[in-house]
């Protein structure tokens, strides 16, 4: 029997610029690969209003439970697209009591705008 | 008889901010759904080695001649994403004699990364 496990494919970058700006130097295939992950799980509707509703919140942090109904979603959805950016660096996850707590990291943000900025 | 046409999904952004700052308020659904396929043109390894190449290079503008070689992909792959990257506004396409030539057109970066930016 074989037994198939969901990966998703993104993984935790540091944070730290990845790169030069584009504009300064040719990307190594490392490096883009790596901004590629970062960006593919920026590139989705629901995850890029979820993070702005985080990063527009008193404390740049927000209560799980304050995330379902602005976007419309599924409590099962809304928590996967907040893994995928909780694996991408994007956001950190604290529980207190019943509720998970989703905090911006700006590391990985910072970083991303750095590389495009001309 | 079906035909199928395969269609890129990626509009052509105007090049203008699309939205706040992430940090400062909400994305509405509307421009989530533009800036996520802004950012799924982006979200491709082969793409950003591209852009990268042609944005560092002198005038920000590069023949496709001298793009398939450092990226180690075939000419008709290398024309493929190049397209992706006009069509998505990120570069623009003239043809002199027997090529074409790519050039950035950096509104839509600019545009990416301020609304990344904190």
């Amino acid at each position: 029997m074989v037994t198939m496990l969901e990966v998703t494919d993104v993984t935790a970058p540091s944070g730290e610029a990845c790169c030069a700006p584009l504009a300064k130097e040719p990307l190594t295939q490392a490096d883009a690969e790596q901004l590629s992950i970062t960006l593919k799980a920026l590139a989705d509707p629901a995850r890029l209003r979820l993070l702005s509703i985080v990063a527009s919140s008193e404390g740049q942090e927000a209560c799980v439970c304050d995330l379902i109904e602005p976007v419309g979603l599924s409590q099962p959805t809304v928590s996967h697209h907040l893994k995928v950016l909780t694996e991408a660096g994007f956001l950190s996850r604290s529980k207190r009591g019943t509720w998970a707590y989703y905090r911006l990291l700006p590391g990985a943000l910072t970083s991303v705008a750095g590389v495009l900025s001309i």
